[in-house]
Formats: structure tokens, sequence, C-alpha cells
């Protein structure tokens, strides 16, 4: 087949940046463009040397940068840019994957509420498809529009699936407490990412109410065939990259909980059910696609615990994008996603 | 006063080396003697080049350290030594505190079960007292022998005890999700905890069972007047210092949370309730022996979350000890605890 | 004696919080105010933390901070700030440290070249002592104004001294390898020292000129007696604190180098020369006011080589300019100073 | 072609794990066995599990790896061990790579002094080939033996290489000021390289002699024709990856340097001579194959600064060692070698 040619809006931060690391080796892409209004001219090589002799482009003004050329368009952009760009690209054949969170939630009320803005276009946020393949690989083949899933509610909700779909705990007492490697906050100048802030430190933030909260919920919710109940408690770990997601509920039927993970997963070539008593290291799927799950029930009593760890910028993000690309284009799911993970 | 005699026993791991810190500037004390068998006739400050000019000791070795001679002994050993000891020092009128777990279990089968040895004097078990100053002050004042908190239990407990002792929460389905630098694992030449393994890198561990456990659920029961229900999930963050415990309890009557944990704790020296809103990070209490709570309930539902944090070598070690010790010897509790953290 | 009045324009920066933590506890100081533009009215202790229980004061707004009542102001303030406000401080009989580079080079037209300003009072520049005590002590105790070394200068002038001093080495050719903590480069909200960016990740900066290039070549040409030649080359390392400085010359004469260096700061509270064939460890003075030395000659050969170390934010900063004000005051030079380092 | 039939003995390590990432995803390579005494049994991926689903074997005992099959064995052993197995492998016509310096060395003596053993085969220390492409690529084909370079001495070479070989600086007195990722100490069981020694922390090791300077002496002394004068300096950087050098030569004649670097590089595919003024990061490489350097004069006077950078468990260790491989088996030199280094 021709390649695709393939558009990215903010290629600056680390969502663009990876898209960029495993695009630049898929045998299917043709890098179009890469857009950015402050670095327009900048070879994209200068700004992030690692793809240097990988990616010959220059950063395009947007306005010079053609993308309705395109066939795809990732949005690598903060909340509320892709919702304004949307529509012309689809109106000229361009699908888009938008990493940011425009299109994720489905009620546009709630959305409005939890990001701060009015929405520009309820209406794609219709049409769009929630990107995580686990659950709407079939959708995302025929989507023009996908919403690619945030960090959090990745790792959360594959970790949560097989147990509400089993419909075997109490979802209205669902617990996730989850700790994010610092590349989680992006590549912005805030003092309270420095090296010297979150080195050597750990802290819970956003404890009152966190934006993967009505993400997450909603997920659950439609696993559970009604709204859950779920505490959600976001963390900053002095790593890059990697979440770490513990997530706590209570059984109210027996069940073999090691079978109905690995049963769930036993087609799906990213997530990986480790043996029965394992304990995840996030650093086992660093750089990789991979979302790896153990399930523990302490002291056999009623409380499950499942871990679940991804790269927060791979399946995270950037992965979980070309992932959705290949649906979308109909290639090989794991095309360009065959990564051994970098340990140590 | 005359000076306090103090011998260490097993002055070359963490706790010890952070014992000797926190001693060396200490007004009311004469170190006498740290025993290492395998370093014997090794200047102390050889090992540990930080105390260069404040500790002039060598290790002894322990048949010629003459700890009978001391007022005080520590123990900064691994489980199963203090036990083995005690009784000789306190027939010879020296107290002890024990910095590991050999008389923190009053129940000295669940001890034996969860550290794999046979107790060798269960009466100095029922005759040790627990040494967390914020519920034990009266007894420690008085005690011979001191079983010094775990690093786990003492970020925990003083993170529910506020709920638990008011009763508005449900007893039964605690949940305590805990995070600790790579210090607590102590300083032993093993794998799991070389830099390479442990940096960059973020896992759960003893999820089926974590000797904390028993000594975390002794506690709340007795602060509960009976038994709780609790799940204890401990992680390894890539830090060098530090335990974030985020705990999770469903209310079960309605309460003024912050102003019961400012009213639990207006007397404390090291504890701190932080303003209703604030999120506890671990390195605004590095070197230092507070804790600092902050109390939440997110969107007013009825989980409450609390975050605790300590440095677990210092209020979760070496501090709390010498915190026990100036009560023990009628001294303000706060001599050579009086340390701004260091941040950043 | 009654307390010292101390004031502190600019607090809101590492070297800020560093004084603070110091000055808390230093027996003989009134904090009076700390100013800040932006944070006026904010408590200290809201921004920081670790100052919660130790620091009362809320940053004052400089119009209304009445600096000219206190005995002492600290500028930890950018490049450029202390030398507008100076003239009228010292005028009203108050006395002056400033932590940045304002009158650290007596060359004004060298100073003028590399910080790219023009000096606003280069009588001041002329009078200023320099504040590194280990060769001023006198001019410090009776200085009105102090400007305090940079970290750098610090590390690498005290690894030289000795060599210098004695005209043992060929001061034409010398070389300093410099490796810093990226607190160094302050609490600034700039990408490039992002945990994300610094974390996992070496690299040299500035190697065509440095502005600490001219300070270290004053300080070095002094102790020679003429010119030196010195390459200079800072990297960044990471870490919060610490610099490590590796220093290379060629001898042209025989000399007992440890002896040269021992004598050298034999009465020197704060500089520690290391037994022969030692690696001074950077943790090894983390929080202290210490520097400590080794020095080398490998193989036997004509090349020394020195290691340096310092806590930048202390000896190479903030615990310098706590020296310099015990000196100017009359008090004991360890005051406030006598702190174990914080290992591990 | 058929695969290329691969043992490796000493797996367990990080070179060991590092080259089983690499050859995965090998398009030539079959994997034959993978050797421990002390793991025998226990499936690769149980150990690393960052390669389950990538690696099937488990560990072989030694007796029964039938090492004699393979078409190539990889060496990832502690310095003695291949020096024992090598001869009876090249005997039954097996070609071997030594990750260890068994037959880096063509000075017994020297070797035998550094290394403290007497050598098993100095002749087929005198057959070896020193695989470093850069200089020995032609040999490196047509070799059954080839010694892999450590790590310091391939970023070391590869900076002074182009300075040397056109004799524009004095080779009597070079300095190597190299910094080193923890892991170049190896997954060993060892204090001194516990995160919480390591972490945080920065020191000089080995200054008066470490087992690479024979190593980098005989590189340079090669390329300048005679003898050189080196001092060489190892540091300790709390990172995982990387290894930067930092060199200093002076100046004995005019010269075009960064001209003289792109030439001698322009055909090499994992040497990237970067422009004028940069400063490479060791996190550009992370990874990667690749060599960065960066050629500085600084204010125009006679001292070379050169920068360089390397993964040294890739361009170090394991991707080298690759790259040989490829090279004595005919294939593409960058056969998967073609990664796009991690970043963040």
């Amino acid at each position: 087949m021709s390649q695709i040619k393939v558009g990215i809006v903010g290629g600056t931060g680390y969502t663009g940046v990876e898209l960029l690391r495993l695009l630049a080796l898929h045998p299917n892409v043709a890098l179009h463009a890469i857009t950015s209004r402050a670095e327009a001219g900048i070879p994209v090589s200068q700004m992030f040397p690692s793809l240097r002799g990988h990616v010959d482009l220059a950063f395009s003004h947007p306005d010079e940068a053609h993308l309705d050329q395109c066939d795809l368009v990732f949005f690598a952009t903060p909340n509320g840019i892709a919702m304004q760009q949307t529509r012309a690209l689809l109106d000229a054949g361009v699908k888009v994957i938008d990493l940011a969170a425009d299109f994720r939630i489905k009620d546009v009320a709630e959305w409005e509420k939890w990001y701060g803005m009015v929405h520009a276009c309820p209406d794609l946020v219709a049409e769009a498809v929630y990107g995580l393949p686990e659950v709407n690989r079939e959708q995302i083949r025929s989507a023009r529009l996908v919403a690619n899933p945030g960090c959090y509610p990745t790792a959360v909700q594959l970790g949560f699936f097989p147990l509400i779909e089993a419909g075997v705990v109490d979802a209205s007492s669902l617990i996730a407490d989850a700790k994010s490697g610092v590349s989680g906050a992006g590549r912005k100048a805030e003092v309270g990412i420095l090296f010297s802030e979150a080195s050597d430190n750990f802290k819970a933030y956003g404890v009152p109410g966190h934006r993967h909260l009505p993400e997450i919920r909603q997920g659950l919710a439609r696993a559970n065939g009604s709204d859950v109940g779920l505490t959600f408690v976001p963390h900053l770990t002095p790593m890059i990259r990697g979440i770490h997601a513990t997530l706590y509920a209570r059984l109210k039927s027996e069940a073999d909980l090691q079978a109905l993970y690995q049963q769930r997963y036993a087609d799906e070539l990213f997530v990986d059910v480790l043996p029965a008593g394992s304990h995840p290291e996030t650093r086992s799927v660093r750089g990789a696609n991979g979302c790896r799950i153990a399930v523990h029930r302490p002291q056999g009593g009623d409380v499950v615990v499942v871990l679940s760890v991804i790269d927060n910028l791979v399946k995270g993000a950037a992965g979980q994008a070309v992932q959705n690309m290949n649906l979308m284009f109909g290639l090989p799911e794991a095309t360009a996603l065959n990564v051994v993970p970098l340990l140590p």
C-alpha cells in the first residue's frame, strides 16, 4: 500500500516527540508536517537531538503545513485546540486522532465543567470513538475521529475491566490509587515539576478532583452497565515515565480471579496478565506499548487488589495513538509497536 | 544533669547512621560504644564520611563494648537480635530501645508467624512499651524497654487515629496504600535495591502480606477498641527517604474532619495537620522528625482520604527513637530533634 | 548580646529558603523581613512547607519591609538587583551580604562583559570584600559589604589554593571539570531543568564560557600573584544538591601534596582534607557547610588530581553567607552551622 | 540466508539482558541458549519481565547448553571467564565476541597486572581483534574472535581519535574526565551501588588507576603511532545509563576542528558529530548505538575540549557487540540497531 501521510499538530511536547520516535520507524508512514507556531522553521531534531538521523522535518507554521493534504492528523496539543480544527480536517477527508481530552467525555456538560471551556463541537464528541482498542476495536477500525484515552484512564480501566465486566465486585466503592512519572505533567516550564522540586519527593495531587476522574468513571460505567462509585487519587513519583495503578475493590461473589484476567486479555497483544503473585514494575514496559497486570486477593479476604502498569507516554499516549492509527488504516495492530522495553 | 551514656548495637545500617547523626548533636548524650562484629576497629566516620568531625568512635566488637555500663542501648539490628540480648541489659539496669520488630507485636504467636522465628523472651514482649509517643507518652516515660514502631506503621497509624478514635469511619474496611523511599529496605547488598533496579521505576511489593500489617492492625485495633479490617499495600518509590501513606476509609457518621485532626494533634510537637485542601510532600519532612497530615473528602462523598508523610529514617525510625529516649530520661521531648527539614 | 536584625531580599529561590533553614535555628538572629514583590502577604511557610513551625513571617512587599531598620540584609536575588539597593542600605548603617554576583568581580569592565549590564556602583565593587573566609577572614570581619562567592568558585578555589599558593604547579594550564546538582540552576520555571529533562541525563554546558570563569580566575590569580590559565567546564548532573570539582594541574616541583593540603587547612573549620587515596562524595556534605577535599597523583606522574566537594546551597551559597555574617558580627564562626550532613 | 545460531554465556547481568533486548528483534538471529549456572531452568523472562513475549528461552546450565553448536557465542561474563572457554569454541568453528576484558589488551603482562590474573591463552589475545568498528572494521569482518571494547574506552577513544590521528594536539598530556551511569558497575549485589548510596550523589573513583586506562592508552597509542600520556578519571553519576566523556588536549598546530571531526566520521553510521557549539546529552543516545560528539575551543585558546556521549550498555557494550556480529556475518552493519533513542 502507499504510505500514510501523517501530520502532527503540536510536536514540541512529550507526546509529540514520542509520536515521532514511534512513527520514524513505522514502515507505512510518511511524515508530512509537524506544526509549532513558536518553533516554525526549527529542525525538529534540533529541539530533540535524539531524533537526529531519524526525522528530517522542521517545525512548520500551522498556516503553511497543509494538513488537509494528510491522511491522518494527530493532535498532541493542550486541551481545547483539537476541537477548533477537527471539523475542517474531517471535512477534507482527513482522519483525526486527538491525544488530548477534547473528545473523550460524551457528556459535554460534564466535560465543560471539568475542563473549564465551552465545547466547540458537541456533535463531533458524539461521533468520536474512544480509542481504547481493548474495548472499542471494531469502532476504531471505522472511525474518522478517535479520542485517544488519558494515561491514568488507560491503566485504571484495563485494570478494572475484568472485575467489572464479570460483575464480581461492588462497583459502588472502587478505589484507584495511581502513581505517575513526571513526564505525565508535560513539557511545560512550571516550578512544580522542576528536577529540584520533584526529585527525591513524593506527593498526591488533585485529591479533591482530577480531570481523569470523569473519563475513568465513564469507561467503567459503560463496562458495568450503570454508574460506578470511584475514588481516584493521583500521585507524582520521581521517575520520568510510567504509571502504576493500584486498584481496590470489594468482592461480592466468588471468582477465579487469575483465570478471569487471563481469559479477558487472552487475545490482546498489548495487555499481559502476569502469573499469580506477581508485582509488575513500571520499567518492565518502559518505552513499550504494553500494559502488565497482576491480580491479588490478600490473605484470601474479600478485597481484590489489582496492579496495573503502563508507560504513560506509550500505551498511555503516543503508542496507543499509533495502535489506533494501525487499526484505522487496516494495518497489523502492532506495526511499529513491537518494541522490547528498555530495562534497566 | 550528667550525660546519658548511650550504646548502639548494629551501627552500620541506615537507622544506625541516622541515630548517630541525631545523637552527635544531642546535648545530653555521651556515645559510649557502637558495635559491629564485622567492622570492629574501623572508625565510624570511615564508613560514613558525613560523620567526620562529629563522631570519633570506632566500631567495637560486641564482646568488648561493655554495653552493660550504658544508661541506654539502642538496637539498630536485624529482627531477632535484640530479643537475645535485652534481658541481660535490663538486668544490668540498662534501658533498651529496639528499632527492629522484636518487641512490637503483643501476640507472640502472631509475631512468630510473620517473622518466622521462635521468640526468645515472650515475657519481655509483654513488658515492652510500643514507642509511639502520640498514644503511649506516659508509659514510655517510665518504660525500661521500648519497641520503636516500624516506619509504615508510624505513618499509617498517625493518619488513621483521629478517624478511628472518634468512631466516624467503618473500621472493617480500611485501606492503606503506602509508598516508601528505598532506604526503608536497609543498607543491604541486594540486587533488587540497586540504583539501576530501583531508579526510574515504581512497584508494589508484599501485596499478599507484609510484616507491618499485623503491627498496624494491632495499633488500630487498640484505638478502635476492637479488631479492624485493613488492606495494606506497600510500594517502592525511587527516592532515598520518605513515606507517603494514602489512607482510605468510609465515613459512617458526619464529622468536621479538619477540626477532628487539628484537635487530636493540637498538643503534638511532631504531628502537623495541614490546612484543608493540602497535599503534603515527603520532602517537607526530609531529615526531620515530623509527620504532616492532610485530610480530604473528595467531592463531598463518603470516602475519607488521608495523606500522611514522614521521613522513614527519622519519625519512622531513629528520630522517634530519640524522642522516646528523651521521654525515658525526663528530657524535653524535642531535644536534638528541632531540625528544619532539608528542602530542596 | 542582642539579636541581629536580619532582612532577606528575594526569599523565594533556593538560596532564600536555604538561608531561612539555617537562620531559623541561629541563636543570635531575629528575622525581620523577607521580601518578594510577587508573593507579598503570603506566609513563607505556605510556599515552603518545610518551614512550618520554624518561620512565621510572611513575604513583605519591598516598599513595606523597612530594610533600613535591619542590622544586616542578605540579597538572595538575581544578578543586578543588589547593586541597585546596596548604597542606600549601607548609608543607613545596614551591612550587606550579596549572594548574587554583583560585587564579586573587581574588574568592572570584565563584570559588565560577562553579565551584560552596566554596573550601578563601581565604587562599592571596590569596597566589597570577597566572602571566602579561607582567604579573606580578617577583611570579612570588618566589612560593611560582602560579595558571597559563587558555588563553583568556592569548590574550585578551595581545591586549587594549596597548590597555587605553594607554587608547585604550572598555573598557566589549570583545568577545572565541575559537576553541579540541578538546584544550582535556581528555582526558575525553565524547561531545561524540568525533572523529565534533567533526570537520568548528564551534560556539559557553557563550555564556550561560563560566568564563574572570571570569578575563579580572579581568585586564583590573587593566590598566584599573577594571572592564571584556566579551562573551566561545568556539567549538570541529576542530583538536587552538590558540586564535585575535579581539578587537574601539572606539577613543576616536588611536594608532599597530602601534607601541603593538611597544613593549609589545619585551622579551617569547614574544609576537611581527607586521608590520602580518598574519593569524597557530594552527599558527605549534604546540607552542611563543609568542603571535603582529596588530592591524588595518579601513578606517581606529574599530574595532580584534586577532588573537591561542597553542597552548592550551603558552602556554595547560604551557609557561606551565614559564616560571613558570623564573622561580621563577631560571633563564633560556626554558629548555626554545626550540622551533620544528611546521609543517606 | 539462514539464521545465525547465537549463544550467550552469562545472561543475568545488564550486558546480557541488553544483548537479549537487541537480539530479540534481530531478523537474522536465532537464540540458541543463554547460560547461567545459578539460574538454570528459570525462564529468562521471569528474571527480566521486560522480555516477556519476546524471549522464550530459559537459562541453561553451561554443561547442557551445547554452545559448540552455535555460530556465535557472546560472553557477557565477569573478566576471566571467556579466556577459559574460547579456545574450545573456536576449535569447534564457533565465532566468539567477548564483552569482558579478556582479549582487549595486547600486552599480556600489562593485562595481568591490571586484572590480577594469569592469562589462560596469550596466543588468542594476539589473534583477537579489538572490536571498535570505527578503527578496525575490516579486521572485524574476518575475525573469529572479537574483544568488545569497554564502555569508557569507546567514548574516550572516539572522542580523541580525530585530534590524535591528525596530530594536532600534544599527545603527552591528554586528560579524560569521564562520568558513567550506575549500570556501568553491573548487576551485582554491592552496597556502593545501592539506590540509597548512589542516588543524589556524585563521586570520582579509581583515581589512582582504573582498568580502562591501559585499554584507552593502547588504542590512543595506536592512533598516535607512539605512546601517549593520559590522565583518566572516572566518576559515578546518579543515572542508570550513559557515559559522558569530557576530554582535554592542548593544540600544537592550528586546525579547523569542526571540519576535522566531521570528515573523520563522515561515513560512520553510529558516530554523530554535532554542530559547533553543541553540548551532547547522554539521554540523546539512551537505548541506541550512537556516539554523539561535540568539539570546543573555549575562548579561542589552545585547549580543545571534546564532549562525547554514549549509552554504556549499547555502544559501550551490547550494541557494539551486535554491530561487530553484523560485520562478522556480512550483514548490514546497522541491522537491529536502527533504534530511536528514548527521550525523555
